[in-house]
């Protein structure tokens, strides 16, 4: 078989895939997540039910690869975000705002639908790979810190893993903040926790 | 009838909620949230199943009161913390670093329990009471940050609940800390967030 006709297969599987995950999460928005069926994900996708079936056994495990994209992406931006400040401080405090930004407007759409905080129950049931993910922002965020603190100006007395864990812990205060600039106040007061004292 | 009766009768009363609490937590961290039926709660809290109804009307229920009277007792721990130090910034450190070691303790029990996440998972649907009983914790800390913040040393860009939300969600990395020296760092890390530059 020529590579062509083998890019074409996985790149349309990719699309398929992608489809689902998108059908399911606004099902599931708009009916719950014991309210859908696998029929209408098929039906609502424009693919057959047997052809769902071989994509995924169940409704839990598409939304676990919805999940994990989500995770995934976030690292992606994360990343994004911090290749396009080069200044190690600077770079710190705007991936540690863009993420707070992105957690709390994901609190809010949560919040805002009506199966949202029974569809954030179910998704924290992470399996391995979600994990995976999560480990992977938490080396994203060491590197930040370890970055950050061979220009000085980071404490010494804790390791830049824990500063890390302390970070991400406290930036889960974003959902709970009122607007941008409760935000940002929130991104200075965990930057000032990493500081040297002076 | 005389007022005696009637302390006796409640003071039953309480007692009986509190054997049905201790059981039924007992008997879903052996068997699963799932796995346990109302005849067995009665039968090893040696009531009657009638009896049992007449306090809860189905196992979630349980699972609820249990989870608002931890949120409570913990409440009740903290605010004793606070009372037994006098001078503000000291009080507010040792509150966080009591609060963080019974996160972390309460973390480790879940982690070593075999149902403890899904039984995590449950108690997180929280009700109306343990919402209430949250709002208390925050009034707390928004309490003890504003006592510091009256001593100077407490940055004054940030408002005091804002501050305090910050401790809350800061403290949730104590299930990380590998042990309670990381928990110590930890506390020291939050608290330079709190703390005006100099």
């Amino acid at each position: 078989m020529p590579k062509l006709w083998n890019d074409t297969i996985s790149e349309h599987r990719r699309g398929v895939r992608e489809a689902i995950l998108d059908t399911t999460w606004e099902l599931v928005n708009e009916l719950g997540p014991t309210g859908v069926k696998m029929s209408e994900i098929a039906e609502r996708t424009g693919i057959g039910r047997a052809t769902l079936y071989k994509y995924f056994p169940d409704i839990e495990a598409i939304l676990a690869a919805w999940h994990f994209r989500q995770v995934t992406r976030q690292v992606v931006y994360i990343a994004e975000i911090r290749d396009s400040t080069t200044d190690p401080m600077g770079r710190l405090s705007a991936v540690l705002g863009a993420y707070g930004h992105h957690q709390r407007h994901r609190a809010q759409h949560h919040r805002h639908q009506p199966h949202g905080s029974e569809l954030a129950i179910l998704l924290h049931r992470s399996d391995g790979q979600v994990e995976a993910a999560q480990r992977q922002l938490h080396a994203l965020f060491t590197d930040l810190v370890a970055d950050a603190a061979r220009e000085g100006g980071i404490r010494t007395d804790v390791s830049v893993g824990e500063l890390a864990t302390y970070c991400l812990h406290a930036l889960t205060a974003a959902d709970a903040m009122a607007d941008d600039q409760a935000l940002d106040r929130l991104v200075a007061v965990i930057l000032r926790g990493l500081r040297l004292a002076v």
